[in-house]
């Protein structure tokens, strides 16, 4: 099986009913071939944190190229007796037309700009609207939640080990992929290492331990198999009793004697500061003070940070439940909007969806995405929203403002800018190579490098800019006083 | 498509990689051949709740009956250069041989008390570790919400909606499963009516309204295809000044005069307590008291009762996120941990796994479960977690007590009792029928009938009672006494 083959199960159908009343309304009214542009944004970062990431678009890709209607597809529509023949048909000849852009993953994004951009005829740009929320929201909540925890562990290694607590399979497999994305060194989750090259890791549970008469023999037994990485899990009955002497005893009458070098122990329970520092000094004063601790028990990037600060002596942790699940915040809310309709001569009428919250107001417009750096050391200073065909002249002055609070201005000068957007389909056509896995968690890392500190904070941190052109912003101000807000 | 084609998919190599560590080493140590008895089980009901609900059984079956380790799977793991070739020749000719015990789906299940129990040579029943707890846990959470979400209704239909904030496909697929059998009416996800016969509804977006020039044009043209159920979407500019008077229009003007009787409105921002009571009077005044409203926006159990408490006029409710993630408590902690091991003689020799948290040591032995109704009125009184082949004769009264605070007794009398583990495979073999999913649901809500409602309530329900029986309790004691807890 190549990573491949997990895209071609057919997810056609993963979509809301009503994306399908209407893909067939459009067809019956004559207006399904009409082009529409559909922006995906999110309006709020999960944890209240300063930035997220962009993962996911491996999968959207392999779901948009398999778009596929099978005989027995039609026939649950044909039954559901609401949908013409006319439509149905259309369904079974399915070509996938529309133009795509997207961020690239790995890349951190921002509130209220366009991550992916969708255009085609509506019957098809509505139809898979479902999956390509679905698709990036859960991967970016995912990998956003990683680099998080990554971040609290200053350096220390991260492994996921949260399959058993995911929200179903896929979330399981892709989650552990939008971990190492987002930073961690590795998963549990075997399936991930054998598709998509996560590099899987794991040694004994409490039952290895239970299975053998003592703590010890199973130690024992453990080395003669596995003398090369041994790693014992040492909590089983009490870490500082039993566990880590019973480790340090194997260490000492199997392994040293057969010219190998002990790898580390594992802690699952109890206090990690306390039992980490004194199984710490255990170990050097035996010996080995090259025998890492891994720590896991119900860890994220607020213990591991508190952790830190109490001198936990831990040099990896395993991370659960509260990563799989981005427990503290478990939604990542894109949302996917009609922007513009073509009209006949090839332009776009913007469309923009009024909202009594603010906040819920979305910018209107066949958009695109720049991102602003400085000249001198590289770090990223705002965003830009633009409409589709702006071009920015790097060797002029821009000025940016809060498209809220307008009195806010700032000129750059001396940066370079860089269009975030980039062509993954033409016409339906794929046209954007994915990167391999490792190279996008290696781009991941460097473009988080370039944000500002303050950005990074996980506790109100500074909100990163993000304006919108002077062009666009006129656009949406100028629709905006046609409606009344009474 | 078949509902079974589901299951095909091989996911085989989602386990933790210290389970085939593991599975490699006992068979390395010749003990892969002992058996050994697994419980799952959990500690903590999400949310604070009174009780969980048992679902996913179905898929576990489904991935039980497909382990199947494929030649690549098995190249991925000799590369690892780990694994002995004897394992992966194993592994090559795999056949499933253990026994597992459940309770059925739609079943309220409490804190400590086995709701999947697996016997077998320990190399197997140590694999399907993660994909039993995976399956298990996730159905189970989401079916647990969605019952509260439909508690909170009473008796208001709960349309599953969360589809494009699940956490990747199967979360929305098989969420979707779970939320039927919590008991709700349908769900937005075609493929989960396509797959599972769960029913998908839905009509329309506000893409589809911002498509046409005017909102009345974009009900008039909705209404002219779907006459016979006509829902329309009122808030994508201003509810009450425009949403549903174009609404009374279009019923007027195109339904009325070709015979139809609209079915609804929707609203889907805003504050629907206010704007639900609004468009009820203008419904009725214009003579459509017959037409339902649909509320759906981040919706929750909490916000439900408190909209109805408000007297908000909501016929039913459409639910995303805060259902299919379970955002306020997004982990089921299902937990997989040995009881037991077989000695020569086909006895078992009770495992235990003691922990400094007391409520982390887990119930050793071979088990089975017991439910006791009262004979009156059918209403479930108590759990006694006993050994495999402890009998409880309804003729003699049983006196339960709590196993921590031992002095707490109570004899029942005049009460029917159940085993609640059913044998889904024997020595391999599959020997359970999954009941059809609407026969689920149906059973589910029965069961619920029969919970008290003290141990119902969302905020600190009474806690039902989950008692050990005699012998379990003097084993587990007895062994407890042998450690030393300092």
């Amino acid at each position: 099986m190549k990573s491949q083959d997990f895209g071609e199960r057919n997810l056609t159908m993963l979509v809301d009913f009503y994306e399908i009343t209407m893909a067939n309304g459009y067809l019956e009214q004559g207006v399904g071939d009409r082009i529409a542009v559909f922006d995906m944004f999110f309006r709020k970062i999960p944890d209240g944190a300063g930035f997220a990431l962009l993962a996911g678009l491996e999968q959207l890709i392999d779901y948009l190229n398999n778009l596929k209607f099978t005989a027995e597809d039609i026939e649950y529509l044909r039954g559901r007796g609401i949908f013409c023949e006319e439509f149905l048909r259309y369904l079974e000849d399915f070509h996938f037309e529309c133009d795509v852009w997207s961020i690239p993953e790995g890349t951190p994004i921002f509130p209220n700009e366009p991550v992916v951009i969708v255009r085609g005829p509506i019957i098809q740009a509505q139809l898979i609207e479902t999956m390509t929320l679905l698709t990036i929201n859960h991967q970016s909540l995912i990998a956003t939640k990683a680099n998080r925890i990554v971040r609290a562990a200053q350096g220390r290694g991260i492994s996921e080990f949260g399959s058993r607590r995911a929200q179903s399979f896929d979330a399981a497999i892709l989650g552990a992929r939008a971990s190492y994305i987002g930073g961690c060194t590795g998963t549990a989750c075997v399936i991930s290492d054998r598709l998509f090259g996560v590099p899987a890791v794991g040694t004994m549970a409490h039952s290895w331990v239970q299975m053998f008469d003592t703590e010890y023999e199973a130690f024992k037994k453990y080395a003669e198999i596995y003398p090369d990485n041994c790693v014992v899990l040492v909590d089983t009955y009490n870490v500082l009793k039993s566990g880590v002497p019973n480790a340090i005893k194997m260490f000492d009458e199997v392994l040293t004697p057969k010219g190998f070098r002990p790898k580390g122990i594992r802690i699952d329970s109890g206090d990690i500061a306390y039992l980490s520092k004194k199984a710490r000094i255990m170990l050097d004063e035996a010996g080995y003070p090259d025998v890492t601790i891994c720590a896991s028990n119900s860890l994220d990037e607020y213990i591991i940070r508190d952790l830190l600060l109490q001198g936990a002596k831990v040099d990896s942790f395993g991370v659960g439940e509260n990563l799989i699940t981005s427990k503290s915040d478990p939604v990542f809310g894109g949302v996917y909007k009609l922007v513009a309709i073509q009209d006949k001569d090839g332009g776009y009428i913007p469309k923009i969806k009024v909202s009594e919250s603010i906040e819920k107001i979305t910018n209107p417009d066949f958009k695109t995405l720049y991102r602003f750096y400085n000249k001198a050391n590289g770090q990223a200073i705002a965003d830009c929203v633009a409409l589709y065909d702006e071009e920015i002249d790097e060797n002029e002055p821009y000025t940016i403002f809060d498209p809220v609070a307008t009195w806010k201005k700032k000129t750059l000068k001396n940066y370079t800018v860089r269009k975030l957007m980039v062509p993954i389909f033409t016409k339906g056509k794929l046209v954007y190579q994915c990167p391999p896995l490792q190279e996008v968690r290696d781009y991941c890392e460097k473009q988080v490098d370039l944000l500002w500190d303050e950005v990074k904070r996980f506790e109100y941190p500074h909100r990163y800019y993000v304006d919108l052109s002077d062009k666009l912003w006129k656009i949406k101000n100028e629709m905006l006083s046609q409606y009344n807000f009474e």
